[in-house]
């Protein structure tokens, strides 16, 4: 069956979604297709019921750190129940998704596409679907482990997904998932091992940070391993053995091998070459409208085009940044200033603009503003050890460069860092604003002296 | 004994703190004074204590909301630990003012000081300061009810101190730290009841999400009455009998009478009027410099003066303003824009700019965003019932003419709104902001489409 679309949307994410929307409100014949459930990872089995994970073990940690501060009984997790509500929270994304197709109007195809031609998408063996625009948004998918026995190794999305969660969880990849789902499976009462092959986690965060986040997810009971590849796994009498160093020379004993190793576009399946489209290992690649540099008529958006953040808030943005150009001309491009990054552990990390590192390269003049938040009230309201700020500050301007926050909430507070980058408010003018007090915020004041 | 000093800070709280250095660093001669221990009601007995225990309360309150999510023994409260740690918390601060005092080589007095003339005080009663600028800072105290009983009735600064919690607690007056208080006695297990003249609790607040407030507080068993005037106290029995309505039309039984009816300025022990200085019940009479209107050697800051805010970081910033102008002459003025509020209940209540009534007494075209959050992800997560935003947004340029949010964080996420209040970011400009995914404050973008 040979049909048409003015637009046709590869993924349904939070990315296509958002495309093709726009793109139905602006008047066109849309058409979606989609390999799995529709709504794509965040919602489904992302960063939603990540967050929904993580909250409720931020809260059992928070719990414990306050123990002796007039909370006498720590809260305690049950997993299976957990997972149930859990279950509940985010079953329904698919559901929901359709029911907006449709009632916006947009077809929905069910099944595989991939590439005919440049201008031809087959969905499934019987249907091709030939569009004037065609927009890939297919997302991510978690990066393979090619060692002996990496078929042992689940993904994360299969973590939140069990009933039951074993004594002991090991981690493979030290990044942002690593920490998040290490914390919850240690809130849970687990055992947690990180096994990150580089010599430090969360590697594209500010190096001494990385550090101390480390260093706080060690005092709680997190087994952090650096400079060890994994190069091995097996199961030896019902338990998994995973071996570091190129071999069997370091074991690492488990219950569950959990792959977070990071995430890689998830282009294969849509055969690009096919259609003409040019992709790196980091996604299609695109000009500064996100247009295909190779084929005029492909779009890509999200965690499957070659831009620089792998964020469900810049997926929309590139969303709402290639619908505008389809419907109207290449006229916007999208901004990637000042996106902050955010790790939920616990403390969490976060951070918006340069590292340090990056800043020295940059041969700007600043100052730094750093250190400890361990005597500040809002730390010790909590029982927080080990919280701290680093902000980065330019010389003549004020201009904020940097700002990187370990501690409660920081995931919230960076958000005032990147409105100060992204609209160019100085240290000096940030220091006008009446902040509301005691809170976390407040203590921005004492960041920007 | 007769002594001189450039500038005489009558006030050691965070107002006189912050000026008293801020001169001393301009090279005065500074002398400060206090009738009570240094560090004044913020630090030892105020919002910062207060903030300790509500933080207490909030996490018990928020393990309990979200039970049967994976939480299955929410943290328990108990009152002595929490008031012994939360004086460990603040008891240090007498002793870490006058260190700071002494080591910025500032004169320090211990006593009541008031006005003999228009250029000195006495300090109790050997003493007597003469100086070229005198600084009244003294705060501000609770307001006294003067019904019959009204001694039964004790302070805030004294629950705070008790060493075991009653059975039964009555609040007098409806405002933020009956809200406050009410939540940590409901978490410690007491019954609570709020008994409030007005016919409406938070008058500061928006109306509509004033009264959100107080059915979230009533969700979470704290009794709320309104329209009744505490007429009468009296002990029965081992009891406390409040009656309300003129007489003893009304009883309310309960173990401890606490007064969160307000506060007033704290200057009578001053004598301004000793000094020719001006004052109204809200205060030290103020020019625009934050100079005494008839005495122009005495300058007011903090809640001792008449200006529109009772807030801890209002005082700090007329600190500033009033030490630039003693340090160089009169050019500063305070700036009261965009001060956001918090009420610190659970959830917290927080707002800034106008309230819906006062932008319809403005004239200004405005539409309002507003709706309930109870579907949102982020109030799903932590199984939160009865948040709501209210945004009201100019309708020729987009900008934020007030904003009110009920729900967790919303002490923390007003300050986004102050931000844009302050320097005029509109609508269109915040969704550029790419915020950290999924927060809190990433909702923002959802409240002003």
């Amino acid at each position: 069956m040979q049909e048409t679309a003015d637009v046709l949307v590869i993924g349904t994410g939070t990315a296509g979604f958002t495309l093709a929307l726009a793109c139905r409100k602006g008047g066109r014949q849309v058409a979606v297709v989609d390999d799995k459930p529709y709504g794509g990872t965040c919602g489904r089995n992302g960063c939603e019921p990540e967050k929904y994970l993580m909250q409720a073990a931020q809260v059992v940690h928070l719990t414990r750190q306050m123990s002796g501060q007039g909370i006498t009984v720590p809260a305690a997790m049950d997993w299976p129940a957990l997972i149930r509500s859990k279950s509940a929270f985010s079953n329904g994304v698919p559901e929901r998704t359709e029911r907006a197709f449709q009632q916006a109007g947009i077809k929905m195809y069910f099944g595989t596409a991939h590439f005919l031609s440049p201008e031809t998408v087959a969905i499934g063996s019987e249907t091709t679907v030939r569009a004037e625009t065609i927009v890939i948004a297919t997302g991510a998918r978690p990066a393979p482990l090619d060692f002996p026995g990496a078929g042992l190794v689940v993904e994360t999305s299969d973590f939140m997904e069990m009933k039951n969660l074993p004594r002991r969880v090991l981690f493979i990849g030290g990044g942002c998932l690593a920490l998040s789902f290490g914390h919850v499976a240690r809130a849970a009462g687990a055992d947690v091992t990180i096994l990150q092959r580089g010599e430090r986690v969360l590697k594209n965060f500010d190096l001494e940070m990385a550090q101390l986040a480390a260093k706080a997810a060690r005092a709680r009971g997190i087994n952090i391993v650096t400079g060890i590849t994994a190069a091995m796994a097996e199961k030896v009498q019902g338990a998994f053995m995973t071996y570091g160093k190129g071999g069997c020379t370091e074991a690492f004993p488990s219950d569950l091998i959990v792959n977070t190793s990071g995430r890689i576009p998830d282009l294969d399946p849509v055969d690009p070459e096919a259609g003409a489209v040019a992709r790196s290992a980091r996604g299609v690649t695109v000009n500064e409208f996100l247009q295909s540099v190779s084929n005029p008529r492909v779009w890509a958006i999200g965690d499957a085009c070659d831009s620089p953040y792998l964020l469900s808030t810049v997926a929309d943005m590139e969303a709402e940044v290639a619908a505008d150009n389809i419907l109207t001309g290449n006229r916007r491009r999208p901004d990637y200033q000042g996106v902050p990054s955010m790790a939920q552990a616990q403390p969490p990390l976060s951070f918006v603009g340069l590292t340090e590192a990056q800043a020295r390269q940059s041969g700007k003049k600043f100052r730094i503003n750093r250190g400890s938040t361990d005597s500040w009230p809002s730390s010790r309201r909590i029982g927080q050890q080990g919280g701290f700020y680093k902000v980065l500050i330019e010389e003549e301007t004020g201009k904020i460069l940097g700002a990187h926050l370990l501690g409660q909430n920081a995931g919230e507070t960076i958000n005032i860092f990147a409105l100060a980058l992204k609209f160019g408010i100085s240290n000096s003018e940030l220091r006008q604003i009446l902040w509301t007090y005691p809170t976390f915020i407040s203590d921005v004041k004492d960041m920007i002296e």
